[in-house]
């Protein structure tokens, strides 16, 4: 899509507000929610979500980009209900979505998100899968206690999303221990860890409003492929991101030997730097003193990865699934100015800079 | 309860026959529900669930005692369902139980279960964490998928038996790091870790069944107040119980300084030898050649535990909460020979010696 198109989109919609709304309409809920656990997981809770520090302190943490609670409120309007119909939706989508947080940075001993500690760090293993677990049952108890039949199906759908999540961090364990991981395998495990749940956030307020099976099969059409968009852009922004923007450390994710999708593209794309990509993976991943590599060696590799051919393939890989993402809005008929407002959705994640 | 009444009783149904009829029924759809994760999560479940060994070889393994999928087959006959109604119930409450299984093993650090070591002892602790997730969403998959309105409810109630389970283990790793706990306390812990999860399964298969929400809580009623019977008499059996029987070591709770029903309620009961255990168990907590105590010593304790009325007020706590359990079937209808096996089964959790 070109910048300019873009740019009038932008103009139209403003995301910024859309994301604020879906924020402002679903926190009160979900912390009333995290207080309904008991002590100390309310606590341990709510210094995952950033509200508080380890000290016990307010804190007013970087809640994200809060992408999840914009659609899930947007997609209840596309029955006509009222954006408030989607609350319960986007607040189980948060939930599932920070039960996994919480999770995999255990099982992948990440230290630090968002700039702080992560919570097996700070409160121990033990706390982060009990916490885990809590919200989890949570998002199900917000959604079930509805006590509607739409209740029942948003929830049956929220569970097939959790599935793929869990799905998808088991292929990631698998894949760190395999030298090679192929295009397909990659794009396979993003759809199971992003691309599901931003189906499930796209469509679980129109379920909520009373929408029909194929409204919501086509709404999660446009999330699944928004979340594949959203990843690889994720994947740019992990090697090639500004660290001031992304508030991660240079080549983040060539640090922790991701096999993301511009690596995996550049391996498959064959070619000299490809090969030669190849040899200088298959070492890093053998060396001892991989830590120690200085900022020069990492450039090396990104410009590697660059000259393979994996920037630009994962850069139109993310308009390819923007492209699908948004034609799969033609298939629902919905208000105008609700369609607008996915596409300015669809727009924000390609062109985000964190 | 007079053991010649119990024996009419247990005369009078087969309790045997009741628990391989809720094995029998619950164990196929249990396995396809298990065999349909991706791998390598369903060779760790099936491991896990004892059907093949660490090797994966074929194993028979010790299924447990089954009363879980017993109760949720005979709930479903209240209603005048067949016992097949109640299956998915069954197979979602073993799915649950397992889950939390999978990481309070892990969260307790527990290397040995039913003569097995467990999961995170064999596979690690990051397939722990996400095989007893998908164990969990998998739960919820097997009821949702009925896309039935009493299915809905269903995971309703069993999503608020997980929350209680949960919060059940944070009291349980809370009391861990405390010098003294009440009777109220332990009792509070036990009715969230053992007794919620038995409340759900003797009423799940009458909601799938049809009942009404007043039948189902008083269900809810019988089987949360067998589940306290149930862990006294497992508080009971985890001291005084027979190794060859329970399969654990002698004193297996006093070796790991659980604050068990017995010996909350001796600390409680006052009196010389109340004291003198308190004093003991204050010292324990602090000894660092706990781990090399002979048999002797801890036969002291358990000798003390006795002396104060602990072993005395836990048998009779067992027969109370059987005895509520019990009065609470007079008010659901229910055929006779229905209500009959509810009493048989609320017999046999008392009486077992394993």
């Amino acid at each position: 899509m070109p910048p300019a198109e873009t740019a009038a989109r932008e103009n139209a919609v403003d995301v910024t507000a859309l994301l604020e709304r879906g924020r402002t309409l679903s926190t009160p809920v979900l912390r009333a929610a995290v207080d309904r656990l008991a002590p100390p997981m309310d606590t341990v809770s709510a210094y995952h979500f950033g509200w508080i520090d380890a000290a016990g302190n307010p804190a007013s943490g970087d809640g994200g980009k809060a992408v999840r609670p914009a659609l899930a409120v947007l997609s209840a309007e596309v029955t006509g209900a009222a954006p408030e119909a989607g609350i319960p939706g986007a607040v189980a989508v948060e939930l599932v979505h920070n039960f996994s947080l919480l999770h995999d940075d255990l099982m992948d001993g990440d230290e630090q998100r968002r700039h702080r500690d992560t919570v097996w760090k700070v409160h121990g293993p033990a706390q982060a899968i009990l916490v885990g677990d809590a919200l989890f049952a949570l998002a199900n108890e917000v959604l079930l206690e509805l006590g509607t039949v739409e209740a029942g199906r948003a929830t049956r759908r929220l569970t097939s999303a959790t599935r793929a999540l869990i799905d998808g961090q088991a292929q990631d364990i698998s894949y760190e221990h395999r030298d090679r991981v192929s295009v397909a395998e990659c794009l396979e495990m993003e759809g199971n860890k992003t691309g599901a749940l931003l189906a499930c956030a796209s469509s679980i307020g129109a379920v909520l409003g009373g929408a029909d099976d194929r409204t919501a099969d086509t709404l999660e059409k446009y999330g699944y492929h928004l979340g594949l968009a959203f990843q690889a852009v994720d994947d740019l922004l992990g090697i090639w991101g500004d660290p001031v923007s992304t508030g991660k450390q240079t080549w983040s994710d060539l640090r922790q030997r991701k096999k993301s999708l511009p690596v995996v593209a550049a391996l498959a794309a064959g070619g000299p730097a490809s090969e030669r990509l190849g040899e200088i993976l298959a070492a890093d991943a053998k060396s001892s003193d991989f830590a120690t590599f200085s900022e020069e060696e990492f450039a090396a590799r990104a410009a590697l990865i660059e000259e393979a051919g994996g920037r630009e393939w994962t850069t139109e890989e993310a308009r390819r699934q923007h492209t699908v993402a948004v034609e799969a809005l033609d298939a629902v008929d919905m208000p105008d100015r609700v369609r607008e407002q996915f596409v300015a959705l669809a727009d924000f994640v390609v062109v985000r800079k964190r």
